[in-house]
């Protein structure tokens, strides 16, 4: 029986649990995959306070996982398969066991959106990536290809150009959709290229990629390029992680919460890009953490 | 003429700077001591995420003005004197000229409460003091009095303890109003004890305190401690720096926001400690600034 069970040990989670055990609950974090979140397959973080300069998704992943360990809260490396979040104890079901609290905090972010398209899941770590902080040595003097122009896709692009002989944004729209701090990086970048109004269609090879197509937002027609083995690195947006959160009314998928991180559920709360918010940066994550936990300490 | 100053470079202003000149908004902060603001007098930055164990606030507060200066963000070592936070451009004086901007983020946040007793003027800085960081030192093998029970007062006991023959901590309430990680930490900290439902009444000495008068909470009886050469520590809370924004409604003397920050007056936000908020953190005046940058560039 715990106090505080947290879903995700993202920035949001492992906040949360710093500030739960500090103020003395038993605390869970269940996380299937590692401390960290989408953060540790980022290539820097950027504008964080405090954070150094080029410092790595990495390093910063297990920054936050030293301090989660120094500071005493129990992480399980478990899959959450169900929940019940409205019986008293809330019930949380993993592919382990079962565990009961007296408050929980969903925590468990966002994943990259796929794209869905013809040849994907075959080509998938095969010349189509979703993680250039990984990938990107991979291609050292290669072409690669970034598809997005959020500020996720063109940050990675900066990153990938450091290794890349030439890289293509390939994004949507007539403009990147980044800041304008990484706008005016990529025009100073000599061997990126951007290639606007353009969507991913589809990609071909067998064991690496030999082709792909765009589809122009603005004529419809399709355009095939050749480039065998080339990389195309992926960053079309999330989409949060709510499937198991059937008990709660949804806004687009994302768990409202009001100024306390408390859903309509008494007891449960949400923290980080998982809840309906307007500004998804990791210190708005991590205040959401610092948030939740006072208030399902305080319950 | 700027698109956004920033009043204060502690955690939320210096936030706001770098997702200010991030978003490439013409930005400047004016800060009349040093950047870090309070936290520069923190014996050590606890339970913000990512900070590494044992960080000392000085160390922080080096941190968030090296990473200023590498983004850019314009500094000024100026004290704002006056503001027109109605006029279009905004107007902001200092001693030493007058600056426009489009819009303006008050993160000048709060400081500490002085308590008025008699010697106390007289006796700051010579045994008198609010910053244990800077001298604890002072006081190795001596007896030390920390006057507070809420967080701050209790970490700094915690940390004087390293240096003092003996601290013991003054509050005026029947039990310490800490989270519990420090009463576990102060229960186990051998030369600290606490002396409960007391208030310090005034200080006499002449270049250092020879004694003091605690006020019993309870019965009202004085009661004089003679500890001649002792050092006595005060963190009896903070107050908000509104003084000048008599433009803006207030409650309690801090400013009310919406969820983007914005104060009532069009252009003007607050961030951080300054603002009416239920959680005062690190964490959450970082994301403060975020928010308010983001926005006041998006304006």
């Amino acid at each position: 029986m715990y106090d505080i069970i947290i879903i995700g040990a993202g920035p949001a989670g492992v906040s949360a649990g710093i500030y739960a055990v500090s103020r003395g609950q038993k605390t869970l974090i269940l996380e299937q995959n590692e401390v960290g979140g989408l953060i540790r397959n980022v290539s820097n973080v950027t504008h964080y306070a405090s954070v150094k300069k080029g410092e790595s998704g990495q390093f910063f992943a297990d920054a936050l996982n030293e301090q989660a360990k120094d500071c005493g809260i129990e992480i399980r490396k478990e899959t959450v398969t169900s929940v019940d979040l409205i019986s008293e104890p809330k019930q949380i079901y993993t592919d382990h066991g079962v565990y009961q609290s007296r408050t929980v905090i969903l925590a468990n972010g966002t994943s990259p959106r796929k794209l869905n398209l013809p040849g994907e899941e075959k080509l998938s770590g095969k010349g189509l990536y979703m993680n250039a902080a990984r990938d990107a040595a991979t291609y050292r003097g290669k072409n690669v290809y970034v598809v997005g122009g959020a500020d996720g896709a063109v940050k990675e692009a900066l990153y990938l150009a450091q290794y890349a002989a030439h890289v293509t944004i390939i994004h949507f729209e007539e403009t990147l959709g980044c800041i304008s701090e990484f706008k005016e990086k990529v025009e100073k970048t000599p061997n990126i290229s951007l290639h606007l109004h353009a969507r991913l269609h589809g990609v071909s090879g067998t064991n690496q990629v030999d082709a792909f197509e765009l589809i122009d937002e603005k004529t419809g027609s399709i355009e095939t390029i050749h480039d065998s083995g080339c990389g195309i690195f992926v960053y079309a947006g999330t989409i949060p992680n709510t499937k198991l959160y059937t008990q709660l009314k949804l806004e687009d998928g994302f768990i409202p919460v009001n100024e306390k991180m408390e859903t309509e559920l008494p007891g449960v709360y949400a923290a980080g890009d998982i809840r309906v918010k307007q500004v998804r940066q990791i210190s708005t994550a991590v205040a959401d953490g610092t948030i939740a936990a006072i208030n399902a300490a305080a319950r």
